[in-house]
């Protein structure tokens, strides 16, 4: 059976990135001191392809990643996977992206009841002549509470669920915990958002994002000060938006950092 | 060229709905006292299919939809292009449903600046054995601010982008205008939402949000009172969905009443 | 600390559907001759509220869906779940709905390759007056060839990936597998679709949508005439929708019926 | 009335961007050789905010996006509008993205029947140190047939609906339109896609994507040559994602290239 893929091109283009795109795939994710958790993931997948090839092998991507399924998986073992379809495809360079609903058990905060949370979680890894790259990603619902809003009214202030998406890089042989890096991000909240909350409950966080008036902007600002300190982190990447409760659109703010 | 679509069937399954979906569509929709207004439509369009037939013929929608795209649009001339398709299919009923974002100038509520904001509208078309039946439906961003939080906690309360949606239907020989019925419906939130506030503007809808604390329950008991008094409306369905700005779920509420 | 939602109300308003959307849950399925899955769904969950009251107590449906997750799931189970709900909420009637991806392990068709593929499914229980009622759902992309296509062309036929979208009802005593209603589903297709074809396998589904053309008329007769004959099934909904390859829009059939 | 946002800031973070996001506006967009054309646009616009103030002023945005709306737009004119908001805001540097909805009139290959079809088009402006920038984006649906699938099969080769997504910039005193770039654009699929076909049309496009059999690396190199050598272009970022019909996956390549 002919092999069209192997043709030989003539058109004079090293492409780039070719692959599979929206490919869901089971997933084992460790967990910080706990049993491991089974996700559910939506898979990216690319190689570079040489000018002198037609076409990749599209199907080994597929087998590759369902290799990977059965292993539990942390940042690091995503070079792993990359690795062996960098291999499996004869190729020189590779990115891999999973995007997964992650559960943490959050308890309220006054009356101490657990409920399951869900975040929108993903691991990348790149690997191109630079060597390997590890990028973590999470997005964080928070509630923000407007200080404008808060500072002119006579009574009350606008507030609103608001997205913190973060992207961290740091070095192979290090290791960020998703449970760390949610803590990290709810703290900069004008307070977190929770799955099950009773009375009780609900008065400490009316309260608490009283207490807390920020901006987007100073939402960002906050993550940006404890990236900048946090040791490991390399590189990255938060936006804020939040679902404005007196507008039908978003306030947005965005930072990209490296210190290398 | 053979005409497939006409050859026999013998499954004996007369088709309740046959046509197509997502099909973008440019229209000219009538606004009140005003010019008419261009909107990008997303239409679903479908008849019925007798048992004897092995398919439609799909090319004709699109045919009729292209015709129709000139006319100036009310709730009406729905039927005219439903009754057109029916013919040029030779079916025996069908629907319509035209789904598009529809611009409204707003004003700031105390500085009085004008502003264009979106709303997602619909129309929709039946026709069968029972006769005619046309659904005008609008989704309407809002703000609701929790009669729990503002009751129980020392400062503020927690508040948040919420959707009220409302499909109504009335006689072939009445007319509501969108307009109204937005209006109808933003009388019954927190308070309304605006495309442009200033500082006047925001200390005005963070208090008027304050003095009118309202759950899900009580925006859908207030629309559904409204809509009982409306003269006109025969039939109608309430949807009011919440975003929670103390979690990442939705508070939601459904009515469906009929007059008839 | 005031119970507001327990206040009474005037407006003579019987709340039909009032709850909790877009809520993340873990949940653990109960598969065909094999081990239990975990699923990441995504609940719907509501109660009737009587007039008299202001508001229902949303904290309740996470407590009660948050209980249930450590239950082996099947339709039969939600009928527990959703008595709990009816009984803490002290309500007349309630609904409650997950919307999960469900993997199954499905070979290539001639090198026989397993792959995981995940496919679209709901549960769905209701209480009311007429007692409970199960709704199992299953959307199954497949693919489609043109019968009218294939005809009139000197080479080749357009064809597409379709989803073909399945929920059926059935006495609370009875039961069927997701793995039955997906493979009745798929042999009414041109072809079913893989995660993972070899090049043998690509012959293969080309060849076998190419000697089954089908009109999304088609599709939908072949899977209604399976359902009247599927002797547990009391009523169903079928729709199919054909991402046509040669428009930008969908063809799209649909049918409802029901035994009783 | 106390301005919250003029508050001196000492966290010592200069914010790269802020702003609002998915914000409709209705916008009037230039067309070649014709009469102007309405779209309802989706926005996003954001500035720079220096170390020294605490946020920035959200309502100024709204308040430029609406005086723009009555302007026929072109590339260029975005670069005035984003010099209004920097000005208003009293940045450094901005970013303008307006998304929408663009109609041309497609006739059918063979019968000659013109019908509307929609484009998702953007424009993008940015202003920073190294001056402006214009990247002018459109997404072309399209048919791929795939070539190993007709080169192995006895009969047929599957196919599907494939999207080209195109975004190039070029010089501020050039210009081009989007009819162009569209047509250049499916001149590289194995076929374009229509709104309304005939069966004499149907005949036609399936037999000529069966004769230009092409991977998602075909289309991309075809697209690549074509843009390497389109003078006015100074950069381009090319993606083709294929919906594929034998799969509940897509195929995917991306090439990013610079000539300056």
């Amino acid at each position: 059976m002919k092999d069209i893929q192997n043709l030989k091109d003539t058109r004079n283009v090293d492409i780039q990135k070719v692959g599979i795109k929206h490919i869901d795939v089971p997933l084992i994710i460790q967990r910080k001191n706990k049993s491991n958790q089974v996700v559910s993931a939506k898979a990216r997948v690319n190689v570079s392809l040489p000018r002198d090839y037609k076409g990749t092998h599209m199907s080994r991507f597929v087998e590759v990643l369902n290799e990977w399924q059965h292993k539990n998986l942390l940042g690091i073992d995503i070079k792993g996977c990359l690795e062996k379809i960098i291999t499996n495809l004869d190729a020189q360079s590779g990115e891999l992206q999973f995007k997964f609903k992650y559960f943490l058990e959050k308890c309220s905060p006054v009356t101490n009841l657990p409920a399951q949370m869900a975040y929108d979680c993903s691991f990348e890894g790149r690997i191109n002549s630079d060597g390997y790259k590890f990028i973590l990603g999470v997005e964080v619902p928070v509630t923000t509470l407007c200080p404008c809003s808060k500072e002119i009214s006579d009574n009350g202030a606008h507030n609103q669920r608001a997205f913190i998406t973060v992207r961290v890089s740091y070095d192979e042989d290090k290791h960020i915990w998703l449970e760390d890096l949610i803590s990290l991000i709810e703290s900069c909240a004008s307070c977190p958002v929770y799955p099950l909350l009773k009375r009780e409950d609900e008065k400490y966080v009316t309260e608490k994002a009283w207490d807390n008036p920020k901006f987007v902007e100073d939402v960002l600002r906050d993550v940006v000060v404890k990236l900048r300190e946090y040791p490991v982190v390399n590189e990255f990447e938060v936006e804020c938006e939040a679902f404005e409760s007196i507008h039908n659109h978003s306030a947005w703010a965005y930072q990209h950092e490296s210190k290398l």
